[in-house]
C-alpha cells in the first residue's frame, strides 16, 4: 500500500510540467526512500531521471515497492482542477489498477477525490553511469530558458562551448547568427568550474523541452564533458532533482 | 417609444456575454415594467430566461410594449467598442427596424453612437410553471464555474447528489473519475436546504454553457427535484436574474 | 563605417514593430545626420516614412552614407532575444553584406551579439511634397488607435469628417452604423485646427496598421485636405517621427 501526502500541490504541478512534453506515459517507481521515474523521451533521443525523497512529503507510506504507470496527459489533466496550496493525498492499492489522488482545500469546506486508471507499462532501467564532468556550469534557470529558446530562432543546433572565464551559446543558420556570452560573475549568478575547456553541439529542440523544469528552481546545473552526454539538473529544493541527459551531435559540422 | 439608461455599459456587457454563447438571436420584450428574454438554446435543450425590471435603469421609459429582435454577435460587437464606465443609452422608435446605442464617456467629450438592424424573429413564449425545488443550494458562482470545467474534462455527464449535509457532483468516464464535495460551511458559503435527497445526471457541456453568467454574480442558486428541470440562477444585483433549464438525463447509466 | 547606440532597446522594437505589419523588407538609409526609411506599404497603397536624427542615439558614427536592406520579420525575432532595459549597439561595415546587433545587459555579465544579412533591395525614393492641411488634428493616439478597431467591425470603408469643434468618425455596413464624435475639450487631449471643413473616406484596414505605432507617442497627429492623401503621423519624442500617408477613396459612396 502506497499513500503519500504533500500540503500544496504546486510542486506537483511543476514537476508534471517538466516531464509531460517529454513524456507522453511513464512508470512512477515507489519505495520507502522516495519516488524516482526514469525514462527516454518519447523520440528516444534524450533520458529523464525524476527523484523525490520521501522525506519530502508531509506523510510517506510505501509498504511494498510498487511500480505505477502513468498517462502523464491525464494526470495533467486532474491536477488543473487542483488550487496550487491545495493539500494533496496520493494513493495505490498494492497491484491497484488505479490511482487516487486527494485534494482538499484550506478549510475542508471542500473535497475532490479523483481516481486515474494505471497503464501497464513495459520499463527498460538504463544504467547511467556516474560521469566526472570536466565543466560544471551552476546558471540562473530562467536564463538558461531564455537562452534556448532565443537560439532555436537562428538554428537546429546550439552549440555550447565552456572555458575558464566564460560559457558561450551559439546558433549560425540562414538568417544569421547568435552568440550569447556569460560571465562568472562577483553576484555568483553564473559560477563555471572548468577542468579543461569543452566545445560541444546539441540539438536545440530538446534543450528547449528540458527548460519545461525551470519553475522548479532558481538555478539549473550543467555538466559537460568530451564524448558524454550533457546533464542538465533542475534541483527540487533539497529533496530531490529532475535531471535530463543529451547526447552531443557527432558530424556536426558547426561544432 | 423604448428608451433606458444605464450609467455604467459593465453589466450590460456581462449579461449579453451570459446569452451569447446560448442563442445566437433573440428577442427583447420591453413594457413599462422593465425587460424580458425568453428562449430555448440554439439546439433546443435547454431554456434560458432574462428578468431586468424598469428600476434597474437610471431612466426608463416604454410607452408603448415592443419586441426587438437581436443579433447577439452583432450586439457583442457594438459592446465591445464601449468601455465599461461609459454611460449608455438604449433607444427604439415604435415599429423601428433599428435600435439605437449612445455611449458617453465621463468627461461628455466622446460619443458614440451605434445603430443595429433588428431582426423579425419567430417567438415561442414557454409558460415555465412554478416549480417546488425539494433541494436548493446557494454556493458561490465561481465555484460552480470550476467544478462544471474540471469534471468536463471527464464525462459528459455529470452527476448532482444533494443531501442534507453534503452536495457531491460526479463524472466517470475513461480516464477516470472525479468526485467533488462540498459541506454546509459556518462561513454560509455554500447553504444547503434540502426537503428530500436528490440524484440527478445532467449534460454538462449545458452547465458550462451557464456558467458564462458568473461575473454577473457572487453566488448563484441551484434548484433541483425529481422529473423535473435543474434551475440555475444568477441574481443580477436586487433587479432581475438570468435563469437557465435543463432536464436531466433519463436513462444515464451513471445516474 | 557605421555604428550607432542606444541605451534601450525599448523605443527600437516599438519602430519596428511600427514597420512590420506594413512592409516585409525594407532599407534603413544611414547618414551622418540621421536614420531616414521610406516605403510603400506591401500592397503599394499607403506610404511610410521614419526619420530618426543623430542626436537620439547615445554614440552615433556614420563616416560614409550606407543603405541596409533589412528583412523586418527577421529583426523582429532578434529584438524579441533582446530584454527592453538591454543596451544596443548596431554595427555594420562600408558594403557590408550583413548587420550586426550587440545586446548588453545593465551589468554587462551577459553580452549577446547577433548578425543579420543585409538584403539586395530595389529602392524607389518619391518625392513627398510638403502639404498644407486644412484640418490639423492632435490627438490621443491610443484613442485614435481604439476609433479603427472599433469602425473596421462595421465597414471597409471610414469616414473622417472634420469641422471647427468636432472630428467625427463613421462606417456603415450590412451589421449597422457607427459614429464616433470627439470634441475639443479644455483638456487640451483633442485639438482641432481647421481652416476648412473636410469629410473623406479611408480604407480602414490601411489606417489599422498605422496604428501599430501608437506605443511610440502620446499623441498622434493628423492632417487632412480635400485631394490630398492623408497624414498620420507619430512623433518618437524630440527626435523624429514616423509618418504614413494615405490617399483618400475617390469613389466612395459613402462619403
Amino acid at each position: 500500500m502506497f499513500e503519500a501526502r504533500l500540503s500544496s500541490t504546486l510542486t506537483l504541478k511543476k514537476i508534471v510540467d517538466a516531464l509531460r512534453d517529454i513524456l507522453n506515459q511513464s512508470t512512477l517507481d515507489c519505495s520507502d526512500t522516495g519516488i524516482q521515474l526514469q525514462a527516454m523521451d518519447n523520440s528516444h533521443v534524450s533520458l529523464v531521471c525524476l527523484c523525490l525523497r520521501s522525506d519530502y512529503f508531509e506523510k510517506y507510506k510505501c509498504s511494498r515497492n510498487v511500480s505505477l504507470g502513468l498517462d502523464l496527459k491525464s494526470l495533467t489533466k486532474v491536477l488543473k482542477c487542483a488550487n496550487g496550496d491545495d493539500a494533496v493525498t496520493i494513493k495505490a492499492a498494492d497491484k491497484a489498477d488505479k490511482i487516487e489522488l486527494s485534494f482538499e482545500s484550506a478549510g475542508k469546506e471542500r473535497t475532490a477525490d479523483y481516481e486515474l486508471r494505471l497503464l501497464n507499462l513495459d520499463q527498460e532501467h538504463l544504467a547511467i553511469p556516474e560521469t566526472e564532468y570536466s565543466c560544471v556550469i551552476h546558471m540562473p534557470a530562467s536564463e538558461f530558458a531564455r537562452i534556448c529558446r532565443d537560439l532555436a530562432v537562428f538554428s537546429e543546433s546550439v552549440v555550447i562551448a565552456c572555458s575558464k572565464n566564460c560559457i558561450k551559446f551559439s546558433a549560425n543558420g540562414e538568417m544569421g547568427s547568435a552568440n550569447i556570452k556569460l560571465s562568472q560573475t562577483s553576484k555568483a549568478e553564473v559560477t563555471l568550474q572548468v577542468d579543461e575547456p569543452v566545445t560541444l553541439s546539441f540539438a536545440g529542440r530538446y534543450l528547449n523541452t528540458f527548460t519545461r523544469a525551470t519553475p522548479l528552481s532558481e538555478k539549473v546545473k550543467i555538466g559537460m564533458a568530451a564524448d558524454v552526454p550533457l546533464l542538465v539538473e533542475y534541483p527540487i529544493e533539497d529533496y530531490g532533482y529532475i535531471r535530463y541527459y543529451l547526447a552531443p551531435k557527432v558530424d556536426d559540422p558547426d561544432c
